[in-house]
């Protein structure tokens, strides 16, 4: 697992520090399928049509995952990667490459790597969104190279603090963020000015995409739905638009020894008409009961391949077209 | 415990069921009370200017609690239920009784019984928030006499569902929440014509006050807000007020033997102002930090024993004079 963690540190370096860590993440996955290689696939039944497995050291299981969509052999990795990085078309901001392909490719990069953590390093359990995050990131920006990547926006100061110094809001905001850390929990960065989104690509006709990326939602799915609300409010409505990004929506059953799709499509619904509305959901494993809230028009949910090769394209044409964010 | 926890379920029971559960609280926190007669209060450090304490059994700790408020002998703390249950004034829709009075016999009915599932029965973690929201429901029942109390919201049927059967909604919903049980985490309640918020008084004229209870609220701040926007956007503006309770945002930090309060001041103020403006939060051991943001005027933060001896007639004599909602 050293290996693993060496190149997966690296490429959040490089990534944090704004270059490109595309080859260090083909690096944290080629890692990570060899540290998966001697290792049975072991069925875990089938959800929604689709065949689970999950992998096992000791009493450590893994996540449960596809294997129709996980690549295990490092040399044809490494080929559909290649591939994938070949067909970059910036000018029509996707990946010329069948959908099929892209989805395994970037299915592989975060599972391969998220098994690993589950298996040999179960405690660091936020390290594979952060490595999704990075994944998609990476990924995304070779897609809109005239964007700038950033994780938050920035808001103009709320009326009820103006009167208070700038330095003062800083230091308040530094310390319960570090307060937070410290308890090891998930909190929404406590700056008055600024929502933390993940991902945020600041495009330069003023607009921006905002993509959050989890590798589930849970009960964290109001979390996008509530910062589009506020970005609607704070900088204008229609000058963010949010992508959000997933894995899946799969728990493990071992009392069963299944798995089970967490599903919450009237919550969904009502997010979307209530709350603020998202620019798309796009998962790597769709649930099934999301897919039907795409196909009765309620939001868009689409497998997450779709956005990198087809979707992106479309949703910049239509920002090009639309009065430029900044002039209004 | 069994005597703790046949009395928790008998109260709860009588709760659900719309009848007064007064007396079985009562019941519960005596046996509370009397369970932790025999231990040594450990001081835990001062936090915000604040003593607290903890219980220990063995190796398991209780929560931090405020000593000052923790009433101890049962014979006093029956004294002092008796006190504010006979200060009941239900055409003021307040307890008359002194704030300190109703802030200690509240604060020891909620941890009282919290302290002894912490130590004896560590693994029923959502159980003291269940009896908070029991004690709350039942106390402001008595203040609301003409008003009805339910748990949820039901909102008209969503735009792009009323193409939908409405036995069909109600199949995939309660399907999705045996889920949700079943995997024993917390989610909203995934029905898209109701919205869950603990506690709700619809008031005759046609106003609603929204009574959220958490014992912390950590990173689920964003829920009250969030609810109040979509009640804004479905229901009207300005038909619900929500007023979110809370006991403390308090954690133990065993490492070094003290107490944090784990708070989001820019948080607040940021939701308070983009997503949906609250009516109000009530503390029984008020963070520090946010009695600050009622200060400055940014949100109304308040003991909580403020809410039941005068906010609450406060609000209610402000919504007789505003038009009734029903009318609207």
């Amino acid at each position: 697992m050293k290996n693993v963690k060496k190149n997966f540190d690296l490429a959040k370096q490089q990534y944090d520090d704004q270059e490109s860590p595309i080859d260090q993440i083909s690096a944290t996955v080629q890692a990570s399928i060899q540290k998966l290689a001697h290792l049975a696939q072991i069925p875990y039944g089938v959800c929604s049509g689709k065949k689970y497995c999950i992998y096992k050291v000791g009493r450590q299981k893994s996540r449960p995952f596809l294997p129709k969509l996980l690549i295990t052999d490092p040399a044809q990795f490494n080929r559909s990667w290649n591939e994938l990085l070949q067909a970059t078309n910036r000018k029509q901001h996707c990946f010329d490459i069948d959908e099929q392909t892209a989805s395994r490719v970037i299915y592989t990069c975060v599972m391969a790597f998220a098994i690993c953590y589950d298996l040999w390093k179960p405690k660091s359990r936020k390290t594979p969104g952060t490595f999704f995050e990075v994944i998609l990131g990476a990924l995304i920006s070779l897609l809109l190279p005239e964007a700038t990547r950033t994780k938050y926006v920035t808001l103009p100061p709320p009326k009820s603090r103006k009167n208070l110094v700038a330095s003062e809001v800083s230091e308040i905001v530094l310390e319960q963020e570090q307060e937070a850390l410290q308890a090891g929990e998930e909190y929404a960065s406590d700056d008055a000015r600024t929502v933390s989104t993940d991902i945020v690509f600041n495009l330069p006709s003023g607009y921006g995409i905002v993509i959050p990326a989890k590798i589930t939602t849970r009960e964290r799915i109001v979390q996008p739905f509530a910062h589009q609300r506020i970005l609607d409010s704070a900088m204008g409505m229609g000058r963010y638009i949010s992508l959000l990004t997933c894995v899946s929506e799969t728990q493990r059953d071992d009392k069963t020894k299944s798995v089970k799709e967490i599903c919450v499509p009237g919550t969904i619904t009502l997010f979307q008409e209530h709350l603020a509305k998202l620019g798309g959901i796009y998962y790597l494993d769709p649930p099934k009961r999301y897919l039907s809230l795409d196909e009765d028009k309620t939001i868009v949910v689409k497998p997450l391949a779709h956005l990198v090769t087809k979707g992106l394209n479309t949703l910049v044409r239509k920002l090009q077209k639309t009065p430029s964010a900044r002039a209004n």
